[in-house]
């Protein structure tokens, strides 16, 4: 079966991030695949996988890398698909790095980059790309809209109930 | 006649940097409107823009702001058309304000983040995202990745011709 | 019962931060309310909730929020009361992207901006705030001012009595 | 004639960030009083001045300072009545240091602070507290409000009728 | 009996800190005081106690305090003798607000900072300091150095003769 | 027997860091030696080791260090072997001071230097400046480039057979 | 004539900011002497500079550098005088590198750190190091903290009988 | 005829940066090569380089690139040359992306970074590895290190014989 979105990651620490964009995926019923491919230690891999992409029938990638986070950038360079950066938290420097060297691409190379660790927003930035052609992925994430305001709703209800104090007892267990 | 982007910024201020996104969508033949609104000055605008900017047709949001640049957050918030936030670099901190009140957007709620003062990008990353359903856009694409190609090939063919000294010359006048 | 105060957070995630606010206002003897509004999930209704805040009484806002902090802006975007903004430390971060979000407002839109975590003195400033119209919470300030000074006299003289190390045994323990 | 507003500064050579605050006081009809005075090189001054503030009718302090800017905290530990910093934006760091030396501070004495150079909107935010107190100013306030929204509803119509490189030749004249 | 450095810090969380520079006095056999006083909480106690160092035979005084830190350039306002600050890391921003706040003082008011933490040093540097005019300090100064150095080259000793694996074991014993 | 490679630290704290430089040269069978030498603490040492470097047959000199970490530095003035730095995060700031203070050299005095931690890397750095001469080592850098892809792949062929959960379960049982 | 205080610099780039070193000590009346060392260029001259100074009756040493600044540290780590150093703003990072560089030295070797570009602090902090052993500098001190406040006193004259923009006019002739 | 050293550059633009590594070998008298190739506009060509460098005889690369700086990663990626990378300055973030981006590579394929703007020392950098297999580098090393302590002797005569105002005066002609 054709996959729509291919979520990339440098390495396979990226893992307990990037699984977070399968599960949004999962959750617009939205098909993708998941693939650990370097942009340093598999750079042909990195390349031939952005060149295919288009042909394979992929819509969107998705790539999540940290420290000097070249993943997105280099899938970039080889295709004009869209290409969704996250920058992942690894290392000392909290995800600066992999921020600036996600975002900061030169002009002529997008990165659409989203938050560091942000990897749940990215599904759903892939949804929105691939919404602009399929009107039933558009009704879901208008669905996935209404229902984060409704839940927002459901916890001032329960905050006004419980106060603050017993809000957070019920929450944290403490 | 229907546009398929929308250039939003929040500040005349921002016009001598957004205009690069206008100028690359003009190469790339996507139609385009242009508006001033201000997440801060004018919320009720911001927030019927995105609203309705589904309905009148537009496929993708461009929206650049600096400082405390909550534009691109605030249009993403009324829609589900994906938003492309451009951080612009205005005042005492370069742009680090914008990048980062642009691009740490909360689970839920994407915005595409490209480089500080990246318009054009934000222009082609809009062409990317149209693409994924037209193929005349797709082509347009491919052409302009391979002209940018060339265009580093005949800057190596002159730096090879000239030397370095003699490039600079002829580049900068001096 | 008129509430004064209207305290607003992003995500009930802010509220192990934000219930220092509440315990602030209650030490101060200063009525509020708290709600849970997302600027980006709920976004009609934290413009419906700033617009209406001064109809129906209240005196000022506090916001906190983390990540790209918009919750501020936004409730200053729709209301002339004064808007206290708490950038909330979560995520890699660690409450820089909150600051600059909050603090870097454009010209026209203040927000009070407090410390990153820092919902004790925003609600101590809107005490500040409120006492410059409201005699009896001048003097509920001047005494809590006193009562701080007090509090360090207290621990000078501990000190002298105890030492270095028979202090921090009793304050931690070991 | 009473003063409701303080504005101090550091240095006469904040003085060019200062006077915008003063401007838009002067626009909203509230009085004020400038004072130069530094938290390091006065610092009898700087206490003298806010200990006797709120009994010479002051209701709003406002303190602009660079580099390791201390004196609106200054302030603040002598006085109960709101205190705005502005940073200025002065030598190597580029307001970083000012912006953290003025939000940064202990819980107990809140300064509000605004943005790096934000002299204009620390006016705006003095007005915002007097008007808790003085509905006058609070209808001045929604003036200022609606025409900020006209303003910016001016340009876009300028922007439709010129278009993007009209606009700019007619704003910056190239 | 005369105390020749004063050591005060903002609060009593940054004793902690604070003692090392305690147990570095102590160690170069010179007498000191421990002072808890707030720049914000205690301004007058603060004024007061710089002020009178000088005339209590105080030679040096040691400031350490975190966030907006403002103990030592408070201090350094009111006296003449050397002041020397301690930035605490403390807060979500981990001394970046302590440094800066304490080593960008305007000209005229110096403040000479050491490490975010670095009391010891601190301590040492007061030691210095008193050393300008006292050869006994001196003399212990230069054990001091020359022990350090010994100190390394036993590290060495020991590392030859363990090994990485067992200098890590015995050190950390896994 | 004469070491081809020095790795320096500056102080034994760095060893849990810099182990990994000679974990990766054993792997690559490169002899080396081990040093705990401060820049500070015995600066003789340090340009002592680094001035006879050359004339014991070293060919590449490693250096880690933590906070205003000089030692890279040092040893590169006082030699024209290759310096490799390796800044170590310690303490508040997490690195960024190694960071700056290893990378930042004048003009004429360079130092290698290497991600923050990347004591690995610095090994595999030396390694290559010493295949430039040596083509069994060059030999195995290729085969170790080869086995990094395979792992990769290997790592690929896991997680296609057993899913995302799957595959952290078996990685971080849990 | 022997000196008291040695100003050094890494380059003579740095002479337009030490210079104000120099002015300083001038108008204090205490003598120095001016050298260009460098820590990486002369590392030898560096370390016997700093080994000799205690004995050519040196009492104080201001050491000024850009970019990875490790020439007060380098001083520090030879002599048991105290070491004061100014970062220099220089090259792409605004002094960010040089503050970190001087300012977190590891324990044992500390270094009087003052603000970036913070020259004429560097003198006034040696005068009163100088002042703790001589009470004809401290009265100079003293006046100078005197002369600070008066000047202070006049610019506030000058302000209330020219307004804002007459002082402005005179200051700046616009 | 055979060259030693690659020089690669992402733009034309950072050619003015870049030709300081060409003086530099010219005056070390090693042989060297200069190409514009884009790690994201021509990336085929960025592989291919890397791939035929060492066939082609060349024993190091240099690379210099400014934001997103990915091509001394994509270099090292495909070679196992030492590759050494010189973040450039360019646009608002002033270089730190670009060392971020260069230097925080992942285990297993380092880059030797240099200095924001260090062209000159990636040059003298190439030269210490190519001297640790010819003798004659490594003798024009040991010159240049003398000539370079020589110069910074000269200029401290001169600052002998003219002081601090006649040498600037000679120096900047004011």
């Amino acid at each position: 079966m054709r996959k729509r979105v291919g979520i990339v990651m440098g390495s396979d620490s990226d893992l307990p991030v990037m699984r977070q964009a399968a599960a949004a995926l999962d959750a617009l019923e939205i098909s993708y695949e998941v693939r650990i491919i370097s942009a340093h230690r598999t750079p042909e891999q990195a390349a031939a996988y952005a060149r295919e992409a288009e042909g394979r029938g992929l819509e969107v990638l998705i790539a999540g890398a940290g420290g000097a986070a070249h993943l997105a950038g280099v899938l970039a360079a080889h295709t004009v698909l869209p290409v969704i950066g996250v920058p992942v938290n690894a290392g000392a420097l909290h995800g600066w790095d992999a921020l600036l060297a996600t975002v900061q691409m030169p002009p002529g190379v997008p990165v659409a980059t989203v938050a560091v660790n942000g990897a749940k927003n990215a599904a759903i930035l892939a949804a929105q790309i691939i919404a602009t052609g399929d009107a039933a992925v558009r009704e879901r994430l208008h669905a996935f809209k209404e229902k984060m305001a409704s839940e927002v709703a459901a916890k001032n209800e329960k905050l006004d109930a419980l106060g603050i104090e017993g809000y957070l007892k019920e929450k944290f267990g403490n």
